[in-house]
């Protein structure tokens, strides 16, 4: 299925490790709906993950770049604008990472080296990216840039720990910095928060799946999966978006506005006798 | 225990019905703070509740009125200014019904009349009090008003039935009228979102014990009592709190900043099994 | 420009008064979008406005139909569902109108029956109109329903007056009502939240262009426009958004994100110097 | 005026400059209200400052702690501890400070060891202090820790810069350790955004003397002063809200539901003639 809705636009995405990765299925929409995009991811994550078979795939290049080096990132950009002659029409941030959730430490005896990684890799990044865009004039007028969110960044989640600072300051610079870019460049800045997703990222957190069949059940429509979020992106990429700007957008089959649900509150009482 | 935090202050308290009335609470803590408080409520009300009793213990009036009727809210308020024979620092709408849940019609198969009511009842009310407040200019400077809400008007509780558009409207009513009497009068508006509270309404709800326990258990600090509203109530009432208008404020034991507690998800995940 | 995105779909748009509207443009979007249309409006407005032109323009029908009546709702779906044989796959809702705000009454010397027939019209009727689809079982699976909202359902807006609560509580049906039709048919239900837009209806509030130059100014993008929400409200009918539910999406430049611009400032400095 | 509100209780105010703070404010009042405090700030503060004056004035200690030290704060904490001969009732968080406002780095030209250094003082401070509290189970069962915010988080402000990413972490924080503290002990953690106020930091931000009087006319009762701001914190110290936790608390005289006011727009106007 193609609505041809990305047409000649092109955009760089992070993050696609492999299949499961939502970055994966941007990449594969962008392109059926006629988009070019350059891979990005770091070394060490295109060593491990698939992301060079990908841009075989769709016949484009990848670019290294870790994400919390202004230097890289200068590079990506650099990079890209030569490969499409052109300037950038959208932007997919997929980047996160903590490692107190790694290493399971409690919320209540964090790492602070590890934090300030956190805050570094799933948050910095984002200005960091924005700002080598913006001071390279990197995109074109109405382009959009896109960063994955979590709900946790609004109510607390039990064990995504210090990720969910990280979110709530990304979902910040969304909004500080599409204040600015928006005014001066007309390019849009959002962040999609997605369901829980069974992705590489998302089976690292301890508890994963419970949350996600917890989600499941209290969402009215279930998760959203990785390809219906795809789907989603490809829509604020396009140009029937143009004024949707500094917003935090739940894609989330409506969990983000339940309460309580009956089908839940079933369960969790059975469970309790 | 009083710290006097209301002494010299009148006030008028809507919806005391009997001991567990959250309304019934406030009263006795403003009591005890060192107001003077004039009891209202529907002749119904007043026929099967016990609001007397609670004016003798206070020693004080019960002028009847019906919330939905601007006569009666105009008789309440003459008879209250007369009665203290000066301005009303603090009035707490505690009204609320719906015929389609006491009817147990589901949501998507409501009765009209029914959900005219609800409005009628639990919303509009609240604006034709404060109408008439602000017509006969009965509020003191810096007076302070509150109304009852519950979360169900930020997210969906199955089973709250269209209470849940009453109390967003309720909460819309407070910014909207808050805005005027601020500017105008320096009159402070707020709605207070508790904790299932398991007073005579609240137990009229359908799986209201099962949704208790649920937001027990998902609340770090538990559900907030009937008791506790009051204390909270009081300090909106008092003097400290003077530029706090126009919100919506929880008191629910955390609930409301929670996505999902580890208990709860061990609950569910039992449940299924 | 077209993209095929509603290729196949069949919709119902209330409220195409005439070229200004914002539903006009989303009907004319939904077509060059491959979508039939059915157009439904009250006998009033089908007299003053053109919508009847519109349909000869897109060679449909026009059914009319009062929003508040449960009977008129049931002879448009009807007749829709005959026209179409077969389900309704998106429905706009565009109705709203305040008697309090066209006569000036103040918000805090509001006559009653005006606000009650504000509620009838701007929110009530959205849950006759899901009431009456769900009765029907008239939706497809996956099919979406939006409804036009304002941020004065979440912020004051001073002339906006009882509208505020009528958004606030269109906003909360959309909540409520879409978790009852996520999980039994999988239909969607979404609120727009618009810019102010120099329509029919928004240009009947009063100190409208002023306003419309405010959020021009604040909005980082500049207010949003009827093509642009035309073309907004055509992705939540495509199939890329199909697990975003019970939200209220802000289509407005940015506006809702603002806290304070420089420009704004400086616009306010001179004019009280 | 004292209500002995806070009679027998003991806490930490961090930040109490001079006059003109917030903090010192918190400190007069919470003595006026019965409570022992001691006080703390850096090394640096202590010494341009007028912390110890105040500290004479109340009769107690002033420990030096710089909040991004955790060892300065376990000393701080075991000091405290000792001085006090039993556990801590409440503390205040009164901690921001942002490198890239300071040297006037546009947000699009951030310097990012500014960045580091403003998330650092501004918001990892605090979980680093609530860390120390609960490692050191310093904290007494229903006690309360307050930290200052600002609308920022939610809006953005031109100017605010940086510090918009650090409040947002900072309310995360509240959120996320809340959850751990109310489950385990029984503590709470709030944060309040106050309105902009004319303390020595304050004036530190270009622009804030019109972003003042923009904030003074948008706000029905005006700008919230320090001293309401301590009269509002006093509540929250006190047992009078026991149940509020995790929550960010508006003070800002209604500013926060506002959108739009006529005498805004009035000057806006004439600002542009």
């Amino acid at each position: 299925m193609s609505y041809n809705l990305l047409k000649g636009k092109r955009g760089i995405v992070f993050g696609a490790l492999n299949e499961q990765s939502i970055a994966w299925k941007v990449v594969e929409r962008a392109v059926e709906e006629g988009a070019e995009v350059v891979l990005t991811n770091t070394p060490v994550a295109l060593r491990i993950g698939a992301t060079q078979k990908l841009a075989d795939q769709c016949g484009t290049i990848v670019v290294p770049a870790d994400a919390t080096s202004v230097e890289d990132l200068q590079n990506l950009v650099d990079k890209t604008l030569e490969y499409f002659g052109g300037k950038i029409d959208f932007v997919l941030h997929s980047v996160g990472m903590s490692p107190n959730v790694r290493k399971n430490f409690p919320y209540s005896a964090l790492d602070y080296n590890n934090f300030s990684k956190t805050i570094d890799i799933s948050a910095l990044s984002f200005h960091k990216l924005l700002q080598v865009l913006y001071e390279k004039d990197a995109m074109a007028e109405y382009g959009s840039v896109v960063a994955l969110s979590y709900i946790a960044a609004q109510r607390t989640v039990e064990g995504y720990s210090d990720m969910a600072e990280a979110k709530a300051m990304l979902e910040s610079i969304a909004r500080s910095f599409g204040a600015v870019y928006g005014r001066e460049h007309k390019v849009r800045v959002n962040t999609v928060s997605q369901s829980p997703t069974l992705t590489t990222a998302g089976q690292g957190i301890a508890g994963m799946s419970d949350m996600y069949a917890f989600t499941e059940e209290m969402s009215p429509l279930g998760n959203a999966s990785a390809e219906e979020c795809a789907d989603y992106i490809v829509t604020l990429f396009s140009d029937l978006t143009r004024k949707v700007t500094m917003q935090n957008l739940y894609h989330d089959g409506g969990y983000s506005s339940m309460g309580i649900s009956a089908s839940v509150i079933e369960a969790f009482k059975k469970g309790r006798e």
